[in-house]
């Protein structure tokens, strides 16, 4: 028996992927016509509900699970709203399991979100591997940020590498030769990308890469200032620092404040994120806006596209938002 | 048939309520003598699991419900990560549910978090009535921060009337005398019970409550700013400014800021919660600690004993935390 999929029988009968969904599901509007062409090939070409099992379960749990590393971070704290904001208006419950950046953690909370029979997960920032047994269960998963090993995950990401490139130009434009990045020691892939973005930035400018000046740092703000009091002590020459994070930035410009180095007249300062820290600061830091509230909304709208329509019916594996300079007192 | 009770049991063969209930689930440790003392009590006493329901039940979920009205506010994730940190070595998975301060949403996640068989909930200043539906079910509920009004519901909550008391003194020891309350237009209990501690303050200390240096304001930082703004601009004369929370102290010291108002010379100000804001504005923030891992674990502990013992185990059914004044430069 041949197996056709959802997809197949929109194309034999015109109508859309979604229409076909809706009309299996008998939920939402469809006209008497669309029903019988699609009832009618179904039919005729022996269509199996358990070919695309997703599309078809017809005891939906309506409810969502998150899976975040940090909880108390606000930059997932906000995209955590925003799944929330646009899946609970659609009738699903959104389940939102902290791991604490343990992977034992992690793989627990996805068993537990499974035997729970949630319609699909996101994972924010998470393990590089999504288990086995989870992909196996055709539970559709998203993850947003970080992207795991496996080949066939939807992915939601901002522009880092686009994100590290303005960051690192912004300083040379504004003077600076010497530019400091401070990056996770973990190696995730935003931060990876970033790291290709102030590569390339130095490259197209003339400027040399200088590997003392790339620091592999923790991601919290004693590190950081750590790190900066180290490079201020040693005697390191610098006028730039591109600051993976908003927190590492922060880290940086209090460092540089407590020597009495005069930002943004003597080092100028980039950090990333947008979060309210760079805002608030003083003085305040320029950054690389990521767009949380939509990358959370993009990834909830694919997660339940699946849901209702399949894996076929997604077209971009990998999608990818833009990023945004915002600037503020430290490079004015 | 008289219903006995795991508490009375105890007490018949002289062992602790926890010892019971493992004998009775057969899961920890106690001896040969123990088991068999608590298992001829039970026969001789016809104690039938289904007395004290909670502490028999045998097929647990084994996960727990959190319920926060704002994911993105750092108060609260701190609470929900001590909860985490706690339950999850003990083999519980925690769902937590963000509800935008919708009580609609509340209400919802309640319902849907009961139909997955959570074994308990923990509500962090939620609405101010738990669903009688949640009550008559029997799911032990534990409340964080916000009473609500049901009679029966264990709360876990700061100090509130001495934490407003303790950043009024500050104040006043310091030197001021016309002293502004920022609070929650909302009228929530901790707020309300902070206001009470600064009319304390004020009248132990002898000075006039001035009703036009109370303001209501939303708590977000910029209405604060513009409260303060707005005092600066009619001409009312303040030396002193208790901020209900750290957000709020810090829209203050940014009105102060931008009208030249020297803090802490001119106007000295302390805010409640310690959160990063205060730790790292600058001037950094005076204010008042609560203790939000202490609250998180405290209210999780109570729940898991609830779960293990039953409620009739638990003594108090309202724990009062310690808060503490932590002295920075906006009182320096």
């Amino acid at each position: 028996m041949k197996k056709i999929t959802i997809k197949e029988i929109a194309k034999i009968t015109g109508v859309s992927s979604a229409t076909v969904s809706r009309v299996l599901n008998d939920n939402g509007r469809f006209s008497e016509e669309t029903r019988k062409k699609v009832l009618d090939a179904i039919e005729k070409f022996e269509y199996r509900p358990n070919v695309v099992a997703k599309s078809l379960r017809t005891s939906r749990s309506k409810t969502i699970g998150v899976i975040v590393p940090d909880i108390t971070n606000e930059f997932f704290a906000h995209i955590v709203l925003a799944i929330e904001n646009l899946c609970v208006p659609r009738g699903y419950s959104v389940f939102i399991c902290n791991t604490s950046e343990s992977e034992e953690k992690e793989k627990m909370y996805i068993k537990d979100l499974e035997a729970k029979g949630v319609d699909g997960l996101i994972c924010l920032s998470g393990i590089m591997d999504v288990p086995a047994d989870v992909t196996r269960q055709q539970i559709p998963v998203v993850c947003i940020d970080r992207k795991p090993n496996n080949q066939h995950v939807i992915m939601v990401e901002s522009d880092n590498v686009t994100g590290g490139y303005l960051a690192t130009e912004e300083l040379i434009k504004k003077g600076c030769q010497k530019i400091v990045m401070l990056r996770d020691e973990r190696g995730v892939s935003p931060m990876q990308n970033r790291y290709v973005g102030y590569l390339q930035a130095l490259a197209d400018y003339g400027l040399p890469l200088d590997k003392n000046l790339v620091i592999n740092v923790q991601v919290d703000v004693f590190s950081a200032k750590r790190a900066i009091t180290e490079l201020i002590q040693a005697g390191v020459a610098f006028d730039g620092v591109f600051a993976g994070t908003d927190w590492l930035a922060f880290g940086a410009l209090m460092a540089l404040k407590e020597h009495h180095v005069q930002v943004p007249e003597q080092v100028k300062i980039v950090g990333f994120d947008n979060i309210t820290v760079s805002q608030f600061s003083s003085p305040a830091i320029t950054t690389i806006h990521q767009d949380k509230a939509k990358m959370g909304e993009t990834a909830a709208k694919v997660l339940l596209d699946i849901i209702d329509n399949g894996l076929d019916h997604v077209k971009t594996r990998n999608i990818t938002l833009p990023i945004e300079l915002i600037r503020r007192e430290t490079t004015g």
